[in-house]
């Protein structure tokens, strides 16, 4: 599995047919993408080094710097190949909600949301990362959420005067805030009460019917 | 300011008099806490070490030591004696409406959420930190949103269906999703929008009037 075991650490020159390039060997640096995923999952920013980066990629250290010379770049890349749900992969199921429950069912399985916390000192630190991570993290959620109340909209489902930027906001807001800051499951309970009493009021302008018992 | 600063790093034992206790010295232990608050904001939980604490509030490693053995509970302390706002911090404005941008500016001004951001893999991993830190950051903070809401309830500003207790939870989900993960200011307009799009419509049960320009 290890190959470059005793390739020096810092990068040197490479022959003319290795000249560095990061979609070289697409199936190494899909490994190293990964095991830098792990460990930013595991660990954090903080946490995460090039050194073990490349020991759990099995992969020399050389090889790794070489196609990544910092650990900024390590995690823009390995952020930008992160799986993303998008609308076309979402089945339109004719109904708002059930269109949402389907969201946050996929989100409540997402392991997604751990690898986000550890990166949020980075967030706040690196504009290289923070850039990416908006783009993955943030916007992409948004704007699943955006394009299903979209087609809602054109339904009529959705009250004329609702900021439906807005409740698209709330939506991927209140999954993050559970999972990760409250620290609690992203059940379908917790689910449908979001949907029901949160996001579809907003949306079609109908104030839920009662309020369940308090939590 | 510096003390103990030829102290052994391992604590030894003391004479009778300087028996190990949290409160023996409250000022030494004020600084040394507010040192471990400053280390975990600007580098995490990961980042943060014994050794970086003791210098920084110019202690020595032994006092820090036999105060608090480990870093768990030095976190754990740092973070109990955090400044929260409580409700009768809280001008009762007699409005709704009111109330709540006084508390989302408030929010827009805490330093708090870059420390709570540091701290998310220490939530996930450490049990002890993840209880004060749902005490310090979430838990007070719906609690918080709660008690207005309920004094609008007492009002009769608030819709007989709306689920106070979810819409609680909605104020401070958004403000750190704002402010850490899409890392964009807490300002007034998005306060004000904030409030009358999501906050207002759901505890009153009164649609929002228009969309404002989608953001």
């Amino acid at each position: 599995m290890r190959e470059d075991a005793t390739a020096a650490a810092v990068p040197g020159p490479d022959a003319p047919a290795r000249r560095p390039g990061r979609r070289r060997d697409g199936a190494k640096d899909d490994v190293i993408l990964q095991a830098a995923r792990e460990l930013l999952t595991e660990r954090g920013y903080d946490g995460m080094t090039m050194d073990a980066v490349a020991e759990r990629a099995g992969a020399g250290k050389a090889t790794v710097y070489r196609r990544w010379p910092s650990k900024v770049q390590l995690t823009v890349d390995s952020l930008l190949c992160s799986k993303q749900v998008t609308i076309d992969e979402l089945p339109d199921t004719g109904s708002l909600r059930e269109d949402l429950l389907t969201i946050f069912t996929m989100a409540g399985r997402m392991k997604n949301d751990d690898l986000m916390s550890g990166l949020l000192t980075a967030v706040r630190d690196e504009p290289e990362v923070r850039s990416v991570f908006h783009e993955q993290f943030v916007a992409g959620r948004v704007r699943l959420v955006r394009e299903v109340l979209e087609r809602a909209r054109l339904r009529g489902e959705t009250a004329p005067g609702a900021d439906l930027d807005m409740v698209a906001a709330v939506a991927p807001a209140m999954v993050h805030y559970r999972k990760v800051v409250a620290h609690r499951p992203m059940d379908a309970e917790f689910a449908e009460r979001l949907v029901d009493t949160v996001i579809l009021p907003l949306a079609t302008g109908t104030p839920a019917d009662a309020a369940p018992d308090p939590a």
